[in-house]
């Protein structure tokens, strides 16, 4: 059979000797003010003028990563927030990161009923019925929310094992009030996020989806923040690569990330957004960097993009 | 205090004396002969024309509908499909909407982290921190996945506050997976579902949410597919708005939406897609409308929506 995603991202994990992703959620007030032509402008600026600087910020953000990273993940609503442009915007950018074969996974978090759920999948995954619009490059793989069940999710799945795709499904995040609905005891002692878990891996072993790897190109979002959750999660979802996002600003700690891995090194991506592309910026990562190369923000992201390059081999287990 | 959304969206119910909303799915292969200007176009065609088609089709449908209803639901997904092109098309059918004067939902069923969610809260109910994008009209409701908790809703929340708009939180869902993860039994008797609508309803009767109305700007997504459900959370959920989607196609039954409504004929919007804005299909509608009217598409339109509000009148206790 063809090499499915996960296997065409395992490969890819192994040729960057890393299992991490650059999640790129660009705000403008945060940009360098390199970027921003004029300094004094802030989030009250023109959208054109803000969106071009949040598309080569973007741009620069890619080629800065691309040697380092097998994968960037391209948070959709923070392109969105600029309505159709930003939209075009997001999809010049895929195509630009595919051109320095960089993995993509779209963060959109869609998730609706069948028929919707396939509309969804054809412009979150590509396949589009129409051919002009294959000119477009879309994701490789993106994330969905399962809270409607499989036929929420079953449309992704089938545009994912037709084109070598994937899909993410959302299982435990990592914000505060996740606990809400997602850690409610279930009367058969399992809570809510682990009957999420046990679906996820159904879905992940129906036909055509298990590759070479012996990984599904259904995987799931499994935040770090707890350890035994993620003990738990990796065990019963052998066949699911994880998406761990909250690397440096969530509060995903090492040890916890670790627990997303498998002893041999595979099972997870690690995922870091702001404490990667905000390196630069005091209010986020402090002056580690900004002593190291005072006003040069391009400098800093570099570093930290190496260092969580460096602080992930320290935690996931070595592949092989 | 000012009227809220809930105030508003009652005060049109009362206008048009419907407690209905139309839902706009637009799928080009089922636009009318007559719109589509090549009959022999199918969904291969050009982009371009297609979306131009969907554009036209969707402008006459909501002039057909605003004489009889409140309310329209866009869903996003359909015009996603044909990705910033689509996106665009979907603001500016938001704005013939709101000049026809009618309520705009705009099902995009979002969800996401905090710093996340507030960003599609910002492209999904307006308040844009860009002053040139205030041009864009904005849906007056969207729709949310609650699965992350309170911190994914919050954000829409707070510009529904400040923006006098409204929220739908994802309850119980009509599609045939929905059972999966919502009908599951929890430790304490419950299940998803109910632990779902008891947190909407906590959220609801936040600090300057509860309008004049005693509605709340925070609502529900309550699919009518189980009469004791709709029983249930109606009771749960005083001060909750009930979008109550599936009527005619997804087999939300008459009796099972009657649930949905409080006594005094308050508390729920019903909506209707295909059955009512493909009435002149057959595959859908069967021969009702086309014996009526042969090939007179839009007096199908009409007549199928005319059908709905009566078929809901007989259903809904009689305001007041």
């Amino acid at each position: 059979m063809a090499k499915n995603f996960a296997d065409n991202l395992l490969e890819a994990i192994a040729k960057k000797r890393s299992p991490v992703c650059v999640g790129i959620d660009p705000v403008y007030a945060r940009l360098p003010a390199e970027i921003i032509e004029d300094p004094e402008m802030n989030d009250e600026a023109d959208s054109e003028t803000a969106l071009d600087a949040v598309r080569e910020y973007c741009r620069q953000i890619i080629r800065i990563v691309a040697p380092y990273v097998p994968a960037v993940k391209l948070n959709i609503a923070f392109f969105e927030r600029y309505y159709h442009e930003g939209i075009e915007t997001y999809y010049e950018l895929i195509e630009e990161a595919a051109n320095v074969n960089l993995i993509v996974i779209g963060d959109v978090k869609r998730g609706d009923i069948g028929s919707t759920a396939e509309m969804y999948a054809r412009s979150a995954l590509g396949d589009p019925d129409f051919a002009d619009l294959d000119r477009l490059v879309a994701p490789d793989a993106v994330t969905v929310n399962g809270y409607l069940g499989l036929d929420g999710v079953q449309p992704f799945i089938d545009v994912a094992r037709e084109q070598g795709k994937g899909v993410f499904v959302l299982v435990r995040t990592t914000n505060p009030s996740a606990a809400e609905v997602q850690d409610a005891a279930l009367a058969d002692g399992r809570t809510v996020y682990e009957l999420l878990g046990q679906k996820v891996e159904e879905w992940a072993v129906g036909e055509g989806l298990v590759g070479e790897s012996g990984y599904s190109s259904v995987g799931a979002v499994v935040g770090a923040a707890d350890r035994d959750q993620a003990i738990k999660l990796r065990a019963m979802m052998p066949h699911c690569l994880f998406l761990v996002p909250g690397w440096g600003v969530q509060g995903a700690s090492a040890e916890n990330v670790a627990a997303c891995f498998k002893s041999d090194g595979t099972g997870a991506l690690v995922s870091a957004s702001r404490s990667v592309i905000y390196a630069y910026d005091q209010e986020i990562a402090g002056m580690k960097y900004l002593e190291m190369y005072p006003s040069e923000w391009a400098k800093c992201v570099e570093q930290a993009c190496k260092d969580f390059v460096a602080d992930v081999a320290k935690v996931a287990p070595s592949p092989g």
